[in-house]
Formats: structure tokens, sequence, C-alpha cells
């Protein structure tokens, strides 16, 4: 049976990328080896880890412009500590927009003073804090621009002089912004960019070099840098796949081409959970995400049924994190409409049912 | 044509096993999703997971015996700083046998008093440094059990009461020890256990919580070990793939059973190198890794003519590392013996035509 895959991460990716990278388990390329036993220093690995960075700094528009690309391990967790390690000499304020913000803070707090500049967590973080003062003697300004737990995505980003450093794991490659704003933009792979097992990490140039404190060799974005991703064994196969998914996304027409087919599939759920009288939508409407549509039942003596039907129509990965109890719908970029419109069916029959 | 791959990492792997992962990339188990689709918390993966660390710690014979695997991300790299933030309180010991060594020490240092308690620098690191004193008020001893570079092996590990700790990376999985002497063991796994992306850590309960310092969440082993490797994301592909590997390896008959492969392997190799005329050995004979061969042509004369005709027979991954010159034949546990054959054939065509 076809399953649609809602997942939250790792997700859906293209079906052509999962097959090509499939093939390169195989063979790489007519070469006698397999993509997993050919050496990172060898020149098809050069070349594909080249590729990968290219097209991560191409499809963001900002090539040329001061920035690298790394691919590094550990996901968004380890960023937590080395943003920390890289940037914070005194002082560096987080906009607290729920668990992954808060994971964020703690690992910086190891490092220097943290100050919690805003904060959505009296409302069970279904909001993105707004206009909240950012001090203009900030080491850095950090956010989580899209939440994948409770559902909620910057539309805007804020308007502040000092460094923005940005967690973007569920939201990179899925929309247009002027990423020129970010001094540091990461994300794990495992959403709209690759396989799990490797993390990107956008960092500008001059913003590295001013903290007093001795990095760690693995922690360091300018060893990394310096090394274009290969100080240590990159995880290959997790590289390879994203370069095919940055690259699919490349020849789709780039972000603002995928941008729409998105809107278009959050118009779609969104448009259901608020007709639907069975169901409401958990994040506040002028921030729900994109991404990560968050809903509940308005009444769980529905929840058997709606379960049942959403399991026998092929929906994976639809239960809400336990943060938020309910539903969530992970529309990660290499979601087809038509899953959408699979869900937002069975919801309609649920309640035609009802 | 069919290709000998002598790559020292990431390097050969079963043909069994790249084929089986090749097609979970594909469909995992008839679930009518990709293994790279599925979220880290399902069922399915939660059961790979449980069955690659069980495996770990069964070839290892540690099961039950206040050990825990750990798969973590990073690489050996990684693990060097991981290490000195877990135990190191005041002063630990390192046994320096070569880069790898000398970079885990470079990274304690950041944390600790670091005490070089041998080193075999002086002969570009050619053999093993043994009977070197080690203080018993050392935290741990950091030793290098088979040093990929240089083509060295410890064949006894030091007698010592302080915790040992080796980076095993190019050994583990190889051959016989007595691995509950060690304290800690860590792996990158690309080279016999897996792709690169993945790293195990091997770590005695006994020997956590002991230091004051606050360990970042992502480099604290305990708070790894207590939520069963899934703290953070996982590297999903590189632990199926490994997992796979490690039941390779167990349906083969273990440890002990590749051992003498290995050992069948390595007698081939180094009795070409020996007898051939027109090749030196590099390391010291009674340091000679089963692992990696290293090994330089006695005149460089030679070198266009010997490097052509490795490449006619299919040999890829020969050259040896920068630090040492030459070649090196890696010889890991998936490279069958027939390989090693094509290689001293070589070797042996080479010196008859000289």
């Amino acid at each position: 049976m076809k399953k649609h895959n809602f997942s939250a991460g790792p997700c859906i990716l293209p079906q052509s990328v999962m097959q090509q990278a499939a093939e390169a388990v195989v063979e790489l390329d007519n070469s006698g080896l397999s993509l997993i036993e050919i050496s990172h220093r060898s020149p098809a690995f050069v070349s594909i880890m080249d590729k990968a960075t290219s097209l991560a700094l191409e499809l963001l528009g900002l090539e040329g412009k001061g920035y690298q690309a790394l691919f590094l391990q550990g996901g968004a967790s380890q960023q937590f500590l080395n943003v920390a390690y890289n940037l914070l000499e005194n002082k560096a304020g987080y906009a607290n927009t729920g668990t992954w913000s808060t994971k964020a803070m703690k690992e910086a707090k190891l490092l220097g003073e943290v100050v919690e500049l805003s904060s959505s967590k009296d409302a069970n973080f279904n909001y993105i804090p707004k206009g909240f003062d950012i001090p203009s003697d900030l080491d850095y300004l950090h956010i989580t621009t899209n939440n994948t737990i409770f559902g909620t995505q910057y539309k805007a980003l804020p308007e502040t002089s000092v460094p923005l450093v940005s967690d973007s794991s569920s939201d990179i490659f899925s929309r247009s912004l002027d990423f020129s704003k970010f001094a540091i933009l990461y994300a794990g792979a495992q959403k709209n960019m690759g396989p799990a097992g490797a993390t990107l990490v956008i960092v500008k140039d001059e913003v590295l070099g001013k903290v007093s404190r001795q990095i760690p060799s693995m922690l360091d974005y300018k060893i990394h840098a310096d090394k274009e991703s290969m100080f240590n064994t990159p995880p290959v196969f997790a590289v390879y796949t994203s370069m095919l998914n940055l690259e699919w996304l490349k020849n789709k027409g780039g972000i603002a081409v995928i941008e729409k087919e998105n809107d278009a599939k959050a118009a779609l759920m969104y448009g259901e959970i608020d007709r639907n009288p069975l169901f409401n939508g958990f994040a506040a409407t002028e921030d729900r995400s994109n991404m990560n549509a968050t809903f509940t039942l308005a009444d769980e003596v529905h929840k058997e049924r709606f379960e049942a039907m959403a399991k026998e129509a092929g929906l994976n990965g639809i239960n809400g994190h336990r943060s938020v109890g309910g539903y969530r719908a992970s529309m990660y970029n290499a979601l087809p409409i038509e899953s959408v419109q699979v869900l937002v069916d069975v919801m309609k029959t649920l309640e035609q049912n009802a």
C-alpha cells in the first residue's frame, strides 16, 4: 500500500533521491566501488562534498557573499554548543519558542551569560513572541525559525544589529528569506535536506575568530571551514544524499518554486483544520508553520476511529509530540500535495460519519 | 572490472551488507517506507538500534559485564574531546604512537594535565613503545590499539591499574582481546564496523560520573547511555549498516573466526614484503599491524611501473599516507584473501620483470 509519510523527521525525501542513493550504495558512478567504501579523500568524494556545499550556498543566494557552508555531524543538538563556543564571549540573547530553543540556551549557559529575551512558554509555545527588546551589546541573537514540535514559524525575522543565529533544522530550503541577514544558520539534515547524520552550518566568515577562548578542534567552525568540511571523516552517505536532494531542489527551480508548493499544501491543510468542527488548530493563526501543522480533536471520542481511518488510508507519522498531544502533519518539501489531500479527505469523512 | 579495495577508510564492507543496505534505502522490510524516511522513534528503528548495541557488546564478550555500547557521531576526532570531558579530572597519561594519539592529546590538554608517557616519534612512529612507566594516580591511560597511518598495532595491552581508554577505530572487531580490560573503547565506524557517520563508544558504567565539571549534553556519555543513544537523532543509515555488518560477523562465527582470516591475509602480505627484494616493510616486525601493512619500494625507479600494474589489476587505495610515503595495504575484515593474493602477484611480477 502506498504510504503518505508525514513523519516529523527523519522524513520523506524525493523518491528519485532515495533511488539514486540506493544505487550509489551498490556502485557509485560505474566506479566498481560502493559510495560507502571509497576514501573521503578520493577525487570522487571531494567533488561530491564540493557540489553539496556549493549547492547549499547557491540555493540560499549566498554565493560570493562571504559565507561558508559546512557539513558537520551531531545535528542541531551539537550546534547548540558549537554556536556558543564560537561566538559567545560575554552575553547572548535567545528567543525561547519551545523545546529546542530551551535546549540551545541550556548548552550556551555553560560558556557565558544567556539572556532569555522572550518566551511563549506561558501558552505552551503556541505562538512566536514579537517586538521584544534586543540589547545592542549581545554577541548574538539566537532564534529557531521553525518549531517542529509546536508548529510555529517566524514569518518575519527580528530586526537587529547584532549577529543573528538560527536553528533552521525544520524549515531550511523551504521558503525564501533574505538569508544574508544571518550570521549563522544551522540545520540537521533530516527534514528538508537529506538523511539523518549530516548537519549543515552556514557561517559568515566575519563572525568567526572573535572569542578569546581556545575552541576544541571538532567544535571550531574555522577549522572545519579551512579544511572544507574534511577535518575529520565526513558522514559520506548523508552528505551524498543531501547533495542529491539539493540538486533535485535546484532542478525543480529552487526555493521560490518549492515555497509555492509548500504554501499550497499548508493552505489545504489549515483550511480543513479551520473548516472542520471536529478539529482545532494548536498554533496561533498568524504564526502557523508551513512545515508542521499541529492540531487536536475537539472531542477525544473520535480518536480511535480517526486513527484507524488514518492507518487504513496509509497515513504515517501523524501523531503529535507528547508536549502538544493530538496530531501533527509534517509537510516537508518532498511531501506531495496528494498526500495532504488524503489526510484532508480522512478528516472530512470522519466529520461526515460523526 | 573487479576492484580490490585496500582503502584505509572508509573501506570495503561485505558485498551482502552493501546490498542489504541499498535495499533498505529503497524500502525497509516491506514497510512501504525507506530506511531513511522513518522516524528514529519508530519501533522499527528502535529495534535496529537495540540490535546494533547488543551485537557490539556480544561480539566483544561484554554482555552483562557493566558496559554500555553507544552509537554517537563525530568519529574518533570527537571522542578525543569527549573522553577528556568525561574522565579527566586532574591528570591523564597518553601513549603517543602517531598522528591520532597526538591529536587526542591536543584536545585533552584543554581540560587537564596530559602526560606523554611514551612516544615513538623518534622513529616516525614505526614501532609501539613498551614497558613505559604508568603512574598510578592517572585518571586514565589512553592508547591507540592500531595506528592506521604507520601500520603498527599493540600485540599486548599495557598492564595497568588505571582505567584503560583506547581509540580502536581501525582494529575493533578484528581480533580477540580481553575487552573487559578497557574502561572506554571507541571507534569510528568506517573501518571494520560500517560506513562513515557513526561512532561506537563502549563505556564501563563505573568510570562515569566522577568528574566535577559540568559536561555539555552532547559530550556526556551518561546522557547518551541513559537515552540509549537516542538523546538526539542518530545517524540512521550508518547505524543500520553497522548493525548489518555486526550481524554478518556474528553469522561468520564472530571475532575468533575473522581473526584467523585476518592472520592469514597478514601472513601472505608480510611474507611477500619480506621476501621481495624490491620492497621494504615500514613498521617494526614485532609491531606490524594486521590491518594496515605499510611498505615502500627499495628503489623509486620501479614506482611508475608498479603503480600502473596495480591499477591494471584493479587495486584500489594502496597509496601510503603522506606521513610515511610508499604504500599501504589495508586488509580489513571484509577484504577477501584473494585481493591480497592479487596484490602479492603484482609485486612478484614486478620483481620478475625488474
